[in-house]
């Protein structure tokens, strides 16, 4: 299976690092050390809406979202997990996994447009990759170490 | 089937109406005329994240997620639909459906803080029943109409 990076939209590769995939979505990092803030970008290029996947890609997206979920709750120990669907400056379905705590600088507000974003420092992201390699299951294929 | 209005935080009851339920949600609308903003709040009252539901539970989520968001689609015409699960503020699971327009006044950020709602008016607040009785399936339980 080829990892059609260049399916995501132009945005998201700006201001994202793009750490690989599972079955049906990419993962990305967004370069913003503020908080670990990850995206999961369907390879659905032409659909914007959640509910116009077909009902196995939701199945499989939800699956997917769970797992990455279950990882910034255990590896990242966010007080609380922000998952959301946006799309109105980005069409491309994307969907927003940010890992929040109560002494985060946007808390307890959302993070979109909150603050600029602060890039990570090499060992910073080197850190992050560290626990993502120890959670992320066998079969990911990482497009980036 | 009891429809446990109780269990539903007294955050959002102060900020919404409560429709009624789905066979999982209670469907809830901010009382903010700015943009139809609705909230789905599955009646498990002691869970936090979407990962924590069961997957019977998350897959019904999803159906009833959809069955909303179909309807910002064609009943209220919304250009994009942001739906989050955010609860920084109030722990209890929701997930936001926010029908969001090129014009509205919040555009292209997102909602939540952006600006002080503005309560709907008695018609206001009936041209939306109105919209979700012709759109709502029939098993739908209303609370309020």
């Amino acid at each position: 299976m080829q990892s059609a990076v260049e399916t995501i939209h132009p945005t998201l590769r700006r201001d994202c690092k793009i750490i690989g995939r599972f079955a049906l979505c990419h993962l990305l990092l967004m370069n913003d050390a503020q908080y670990p803030w990850f995206i999961l970008v369907p390879d659905r290029p032409d659909i914007s809406e959640l509910h116009h996947l077909t009902e196995a890609d939701q199945r499989q997206l939800l699956h997917e979202s769970s797992l990455l979920a279950r990882i910034l709750e255990i590896r990242f120990h966010a007080d609380k997990i922000n998952i959301a669907a946006l799309g109105n400056v980005v069409p491309q379905l994307h969907v927003h996994h940010v890992a929040r705590y109560r002494n985060d600088p946007a808390w307890p507000g959302p993070v979109w447009g909150a603050l600029p974003a602060e890039p990570y420092s090499e060992s910073a992201l080197a850190e992050v990759m560290k626990k993502l390699k120890a959670s992320l299951p066998g079969d990911f294929q990482y497009c980036w170490t």
